[in-house]
């Protein structure tokens, strides 16, 4: 098919009924995208894209008219269904991550929005401060480091005075890490977990983006009273048996959690946004402008390209959150 | 060998150098002494028993005579190292569960420091205190109902008003949890603990003393939020083959923890103790004098029943905590 750039939207003359037309800057591209591009008989936790209607998901742009008395032409807006479009309406009726104005800040991009200022960030900001309890010279082990989440834990452990340990995929990413503070970084591919967990623990923080073998060595090295935070189990996700996937787990450790007096604690980042998001916003804005906290994109530029970037974050390819940039402001 | 009631202790005249002279009221039968009955040259947690010396556990006795000051005659005194004879010199110097006075309170038999008065209840008690929070109307889940931590928690969490399912091993106890006043009270070798949570949950608040297959199915059928109290894992102590002991669980729904915000809290009553000891014997005495907390008791009488007892307890005959009765107060 034809590459089809006749302009959908009249910047001018659209009717808003009351809503606003928004430029879109940039676009995240996630994994779960896939997902959606699939018989659309079959249901599952996310609608499936149309064919003929552009794909939609979480994104930033600027407002150029508004109708609205919230909104005015210039404010920054983000949601979770941004259409991959230069420009749209947006009705502003969305109830799952609805549209919100943020901070317009030159010296902060606003594709961060889509990550360490996004729900990424605030992932690992708000279970850390609901749960981590982080004590100075205590150590903690973050699996993930290198990923959207686990790179700015690694980042607030050190601000609290911890000794991280962190594991990642590739020497690339460990380097990344290990300039991110960590006192102990590791590619878990060609380095043996438990080798380094017998040498630099007992670890008295871990906190889980991955689940499986690793819980279980973990359990095996952790202090008494050890606190686990539970944040995702990335290797049960991708089982080429689906019916596999979230079963059979086997965990030698678990009787650790008694022996050891160990906490584990689940969450999701939907039931602690409602208390943390206003420090939230205070404190990681400003970290970010004083070069305090670092965090890494891995950008594209262009809607003509965002079939290869979702390709490229399904291959496991990028290196850093990816977004595709479709305008600077 | 013949048995020699030879006195060893002179009860009038044995020197005392400073310590108390006991007569025992009552032995504590665990499992963990037929650990004791080995080759002395292997190594565990704990001691051997010497051959041609009394064994020694949980007791429960009265000081008859006292050279120290804080002791007097008629005192009750309990510890974890008492002989198994009739009468004995308490030197006071065990470090490890040392000799403490209790009440002496005719009300309540002195055989109950050894349950539910002793550590057993005193697991139940802190850690239902410092990690239940419960909620009146939500649900409870409490595996070994029938035992003396079960028995116990089915009763403060009735107490506290919430909905109690309760397991145990057989129909007999599943009676006895009832008339605790467990709302839902099954034999999981014949009833499907499945079906039940599935029926009755989902749960709210999970007491584990069994682990493995029931802890997967707490986290199959936890609400959000649900609270875990990792008390016991008794389905992993007693495997056949030894190597396989603590190791190689299979747990399905570990994801739940993340998904469901689960906290799962492991525990030893050595740390809770201290900060909860003293409403621990304001509370529990005051309310199994007045009928509102009930425990079971499995009683042997005399000394020469113990070898009897100990056998009953290895065999799993027991019904309630074994304690052997040496002498009437």
């Amino acid at each position: 098919m034809k590459y089809d750039d006749t302009p959908t939207v009249d910047l001018d003359e659209e009717p808003l009924y009351g809503s606003i037309l928004v430029k879109t800057l940039a676009l995240s591209i996630d994994p779960y995208m896939r997902i959606q591009m699939r018989d659309s008989n079959i249901k599952t936790y996310v609608p499936p894209f149309i064919v003929g209607e552009p794909m939609a998901g979480h994104g930033i742009g600027v407002v150029v008219r508004s109708e609205h008395p919230d909104f005015a032409a210039g404010d920054r807006v983000t949601s979770g269904l941004f259409p991959h479009q230069e420009y749209f309406v947006d009705d502003l009726k969305r109830e799952y991550f609805p549209t919100k104005k943020v901070p317009s800040d030159s010296a902060i991009a606003p594709s961060l929005y889509l990550g360490i200022l996004g729900i990424t960030g605030a992932t690992a900001y708000t279970s850390w401060k609901e749960y981590a309890r982080p004590r100075k010279g205590q150590t903690a082990f973050v699996t993930s480091a290198a990923g959207g989440v686990g790179s700015v834990i690694v980042q607030l452990a050190k601000m609290d005075g911890m000794k991280v340990i962190a594991s990642s995929g590739s020497d690339e990413k460990a380097e990344f890490v290990k300039e991110l503070g960590a006192d102990i970084s590791f590619n878990y591919r060609t380095t043996s977990t438990e080798e380094i967990l017998q040498r630099e623990g007992p670890i008295d923080l871990y906190y889980d983006n991955v689940g499986e073998e690793t819980l279980d060595l973990a359990l095996k090295y952790a202090s008494t009273h050890a606190n686990f935070i539970m944040s995702g189990m990335i290797s049960s996700y991708n089982k080429p048996d689906k019916s596999y996937a979230f079963k059979a787990r086997t965990i030698a450790n678990m009787f650790e959690i008694i022996a050891k007096e160990i906490r584990l604690q689940g969450f999701l980042f939907t039931s602690l946004i409602g208390r943390w998001e206003m420090q939230f916003f205070e404190e990681i804005p400003a970290l970010i402008k004083h070069g305090k906290l670092k965090t890494l994109e891995d950008r594209s530029y262009g809607l003509q390209n965002i079939g290869d970037a979702l390709l490229a974050v399904n291959m496991g390819e990028n290196f850093g959150k990816k977004v595709v940039i479709v305008t600077e402001e």
